[in-house]
């Protein structure tokens, strides 16, 4: 059985993710920061850890491409999660009751239109989701809410009052699956590289012609400031493809002719979306 | 004597870029966000705003992205404040009396060095760095410090016992000015637009073309979400030009051609990068 660090507590989205990407054969190791499951996978303390990198509605978690960059882990695999906020009050609770909701900033700006629909409720950002559904039992008030997984609900033995409260039903969040080394040859691959660009004109033009000029799909561009050089950046792309394939190749031994820095992250089978699946175990 | 909203307390680093980018001939109006500072130029509550867009280590404010693309404002200034970090206490404290220090929590990340040298010391995180300073001053003792800037501690009577403890001391953040409409035709210019692309392969590629092929320097390319539209992006780019230029205009031209939505956000001078301007008022 794997083993395989997330961020947060157990009931957080990113524990459903890795269901969602392993299905059961996994021992989960929570971490409470994203630097320590690089560590934990880096040391050998775990074969996986999984980081969210992108949410379809708020962007990129930048921390994870900085931490990409300065670790030397690879990008195995990916997963895309459909996050289905809930509202989760004591057992017997009412809505009319609710008067404070624990969550992660991150939910409560994604369920603002509901939020903004409730009277006299006062919103608490708390570390993680799982969190905030263990804080309100903890509480035992009716009074208190938090807006958290269908997992943290049953973990902590909670009523949903209102499931889907999120603004935008088109909520996905996607996740990495990092490991020491690549597995072996896969199918239906994406690549990830971060590189710089030399101090030329036309630089990042420059630098995706060797995808274009070859027919090359690319899924997405991220820029990251460079740090001690402002207003420089290093540029994170996705494209279509495989490290061992040789156009893949030949397309990077290109950009390294115009990159001034280049670092490859991982080949890896393009993520299916899933729904996340829930667990039934010990009450807490 | 223009009113100019910036979000925060007096004495945060918004308020030393106002001073720096528009001298002495300002009245200053805080806003607690960033969204209000688009309404109060939008509604003509004011005459300008100023936001912050980018950080040289911490990268983009995203929020501010996603606020240029909703409000009908253009860019019309620049300026790149060097932060400087200060650690302030009370009058006559000292760095042994200190046990927990208050500032935002980007400003605690920016001076993580300085800080992880300091031996139980517990680090909390508020909502703004001069409210940092300004709730030490109302704690009063020697325990409580701050991290803010040089017009915080004046502001507050208080004392400066460290200053640049920045990590990294190529910390800028870069501002724009937001106006109803664009000003005179100005020297040296640069132009901000955001547009997504059609489904088409080489999209991104086709777009930066249209820059490339006419010499045209881009200065930088940020994405963001297409809300609704899961892994399809808005690309937000900086270029060297101005509107009421004739080549900009075709270049503007040719992009539309490939664009599925297109956005112009400003053309404004290139901005200075100053240490920004203390000033002399009454202590509260």
């Amino acid at each position: 059985m794997k083993k395989v660090s997330f961020q947060g507590e157990l009931g957080a989205y990113s524990e459903l993710a890795t269901y969602g990407f392993f299905t059961d054969n996994v021992e989960v190791i929570p971490k409470e920061t994203f630097a320590a499951i690089f560590e934990a996978v880096s040391s050998k303390e775990v074969d996986h850890g999984i980081i969210p990198i992108e949410n379809s509605l708020t962007g990129s978690i930048h921390e994870n491409y900085d931490l990409l960059l300065k670790h030397d882990l690879v990008i195995t695999g990916e997963v895309k999660l459909r996050i289905i906020h809930n509202l989760i009050v004591n057992k017997g609770g009412k809505l009319s009751d609710v008067r404070r909701i624990y969550s992660h900033p991150q939910a409560i700006s994604q369920c603002k239109d509901f939020l903004s629909s409730l009277n006299d409720v006062e919103l608490i950002s708390v570390y993680d989701t799982a969190g905030a559904a263990r804080k309100i039992k903890g509480l035992g008030t009716y009074e208190d809410a938090s807006i958290a997984s269908e997992q943290a609900a049953l973990d902590y033995n909670l009523d949903i009052i209102k499931s889907g409260i999120e603004s935008n039903h088109m909520n996905y969040t996607r996740f990495l699956i990092l490991s020491k080394g690549l597995d072996e040859q896969v199918e239906n691959s994406k690549t990830s590289i971060v590189f710089s660009t030399k101090n030329i004109p036309g630089a990042l033009f420059k630098s995706l012609s060797v995808f274009a000029l070859r027919d090359i799909d690319l899924f997405k561009i991220e820029s990251r400031p460079l740090p001690g050089s402002p207003w420089k950046y290093m540029f994170y792309i996705d494209f279509d493809g495989d490290i061992r394939q040789d156009i893949t190749k030949k397309a990077i031994a290109h950009l390294e002719e115009i990159a001034s820095f280049f670092k490859f992250l991982g080949s890896y089978q393009k993520g299916q979306e899933v729904i996340g699946q829930i667990k039934e175990r010990h009450n807490r």
